[in-house]
């Protein structure tokens, strides 16, 4: 058959879909909570929660919501009291503990009248087992997408709002190839990785893993009381006191995981490792955006 | 804080991203190969490669790539065997056996001229890890986005197509948790997790467990010599002499697999299931195709 003449293509603006409205902080746990007043002008500056309040400003109620945690009562008051000692007049809760919990009327009326939300730490696979595909889920990602809504997470609950999203992986595992589990985030954000604890747990090879199986995609580690402040669905800003990890797989050169047994440790040659700090900025590849 | 007044939302047709204009094939493994010629009548109407090839028409030739296999040659063979034998007079073979190989200029010159793609089988991370992030990848889904290029694949070569992607499964494994390994697949179709010789092998397990990790996913399960047919990003028409199950996890009412530790079987209640045939139709529910 000959080659037919080619309709030619889109150009890259009309191959796009058009970016998110909402802003996504993703944390990476054990942010300060020792805030005490607005008045405290030396704490201004780099609170990552004061972000939080600062971004959610006067758009609705910050909603906490524990869903990763086991104990969502006791995770839910210490957002409480910081959120309280940060000047916030207006906090609810939404503890969903089931799947039914997250399709109720009632959870959706809650959503729609706060300004942004507060994922605490816990087990990131409970806030995708009880969220994945519920009426929850997609209004938070409806808002998200339409509104300047705000979404942060910390610990378990930044790294439910990615995919690939990671779990129950040891925390110093991943030297050998399985050692880790992938699945679907809230996706939020695609083709993105995000682990957090990133330094203090020695996470950095399990995160190779994750890239080694496809190397699509773009890694972020958070370390403690620190995050990404991530607006347009890829400008990415760093905020808080530690450092944020951004591996890219892009340029891989070669990986041995599809060749080596389960159980033996893998290769990946040409990783590329940026470490960003507050105040700086990193502004994803757009590959994830294209409309399919 | 009071609520503010909210920005009116985007209507859904705002918030959907454009369909891609291409088609995707994806196979079950085990397809009929025994097409003898243009004139057998017989065999016309229900062999999944005649309709690959019809699918292609005039829009260029055929470009076969056996990355999936560790022999690649063998495998190229015998899709070049029943591609001739199917009236084809353009056939070319791809044979990229490293990131470099899918970087390369020479590598998009082939695709730019071919009006369709057929990925052998074999071991699905063997795809991943080679294309996943190269011009390639990125070249091929402009192409299934823009154009009406074809791309067709079968078992390893099915399964790479959407994402989430299963790998590394033992076959009868999946009861307990943790048995699986899912990674981000070419992402031709988001939230759809793709799995071939399904009843031969026993997977609907396997496919249940991707589902209880995060319940936004559809599963579709192949069955050998069986095959969908897949326009606009999400119509689907099961074409082929066996069953394609459709495993919907939108509906799941609980699942333990956030609680139970790695090992210990899991459950999940209320995944609905369709079993389909040769001519019925299926619609992908439109979640995935939200612009974040």
């Amino acid at each position: 058959m000959p080659a037919s003449k080619k309709k030619p293509a889109a150009t890259p603006s009309e191959a796009l879909c058009p970016h998110p409205l909402g802003t996504l902080i993703s944390i990476g746990g054990h942010e300060r909570k020792d805030v005490s007043t607005d008045t405290d002008a030396d704490m201004a500056d780099d609170s990552i929660l004061r972000r939080v309040v600062e971004e959610i400003g006067n758009k609705g109620y910050i909603l906490v919501l524990p869903v990763a945690s086991e104990e969502p009562k006791e995770s839910a008051e210490d957002y409480i009291k910081v959120f309280t000692d940060l000047g916030c007049s207006r906090i609810e809760v939404l503890d969903i503990q089931s799947r039914q919990d997250a399709e109720s009327e009632e959870s959706l009326r809650i959503l729609n009248e706060a300004g942004g939300v507060m994922f605490t730490g816990g087990d990131q696979l409970r806030i995708t087992a009880l969220l994945g595909g519920t009426a929850f889920q997609r209004r938070l990602k409806e808002r998200y997408t339409t509104e300047p809504f705000v979404i942060a997470g910390t610990s378990a609950g930044a790294t439910a709002m990615s995919t690939p999203m990671i779990y129950q992986g040891r925390n110093n595992a991943g030297m050998r190839k399985d050692e880790i589990h992938i699945t679907t985030g809230l996706e939020f954000l695609h083709n993105v990785a995000i682990d957090t604890h990133f330094v203090a747990r020695g996470r950095i090879v399990r995160m190779a893993q994750i890239i080694a199986t496809n190397p699509s995609c773009i890694g972020l580690g958070l370390e403690e009381d620190t995050a990404v402040v991530v607006t347009q669905g890829r400008e990415l800003e760093v905020i808080g006191s530690g450092l944020v990890v951004v591996l890219d797989g892009m340029g891989v050169t070669d990986t041995n995981i599809h060749a080596v047994e389960p159980g033996s440790p893998f290769s990946i040659r040409d990783l590329r490792m940026h470490l960003l700090s507050s105040g700086q900025r990193y502004t994803l590849p757009i590959i994830e955006q294209m409309h399919v």
